[in-house]
């Protein structure tokens, strides 16, 4: 756990959190409890509730993210830019029960402000820390997991002013949207439909 | 509702399914009921599960549409392309208490295969029909409703072979992710990481 030499990372009012994966972004799902933490990668989430902001995420019962979300009652959602594509997929393709994924993916952590999830900035557009909402027949059922988001931040160089700015020269933080098999698209070609 | 004079429609392996709306695009919802129909539009879906291919949606408990999907048991997820950015807005800006919004917006749209609900193939990318499976719990406290697939099918031009196809020449079918206010971002600029 290093803290990144610099941020561009700016508070996100909780009004504005569900923006952030609105458009179905995959995520970096992470968790901490009792001394260790995880990272998974989930292209399976969705926001639920604009205020309170609340957010579902399938998270299979087979992984040990599900064990230290259930222990340490939240997790965060990270959202990877385009350049974490690759982490991101492999984050997709091992288990945290095997040795610290952020050191072997190389992904420096810091905890969130509010419950101390580890929360991803260096190469991530945007994070969401969330507290459990334990909801056990959906999780057993769908391994879905609702959550309520309590503190949200974004690099603003891609979203500020609770918009997202997708355009040239931020082509890095664009966030990316699983396809299967490790292919992802990136988001970008704004189109004003309003 | 009429046909389209000609579609490059297919059907998709019910395994398969999930991977049309695994990057996460805004949906249309269709349903229907006693020989009325509606259609939504909807950023907030996911996947839930690859077999039995299961999804779960947010539909607001205020709109006509979660009246038909309850009383129809069932609703179809049709996904737009690019050139129905602008109806997909107007679909998520009116109610169809007020009259026939595929007429309004043009959408033509044919019963699907199991059960009956509006697929629209024109100007989309794919669709989902699904059967709902009732969760009165987490229908009441998140909207979030949960159903099975029980059949898919998607443009040939863009998706076959159970793979998308984002590339040159299908820009008008790629998928539209809603950033919130009218503004969406296309699926585009493939990133192989795997």
């Amino acid at each position: 756990m290093t803290s990144p030499a610099r941020s561009f990372f700016a508070p996100v009012e909780l009004a504005h959190a569900s923006r952030l994966i609105n458009h179905g972004p995959t995520v970096l799902v992470t968790s901490a409890h009792g001394g260790r933490a995880n990272v998974m990668a989930a292209a399976w989430s969705m926001p639920v509730e604009f205020t309170p902001p609340r957010v579902a995420v399938v998270i299979d019962k087979s992984t040990f993210t599900r064990e230290l979300v259930a222990a340490g009652g939240g997790f965060a959602l990270c959202v990877p830019g385009a350049a974490l594509a690759r982490a991101t997929f492999q984050a997709g393709s091992c288990s945290g029960r095997e040795g610290d994924k952020f050191v072997r993916l190389g992904l420096r952590w810091r905890p969130g402000p509010v419950l101390g999830m580890p929360v991803l900035e260096d190469g991530c557009a945007a994070w969401l820390e969330c507290r459990l909402i334990p909801e056990p027949h959906t999780e057993q059922a769908y391994d879905t997991c609702f959550a309520e988001v309590v503190a949200a931040a974004a690099d603003a160089r891609i979203f500020s002013g609770g918009r997202w700015a997708f355009g040239e020269g931020n082509e890095d933080l664009q966030t990316i949207h699983h396809l299967g098999a490790g292919r992802f698209v990136r988001a970008g070609g704004v189109i004003e439909a309003g």
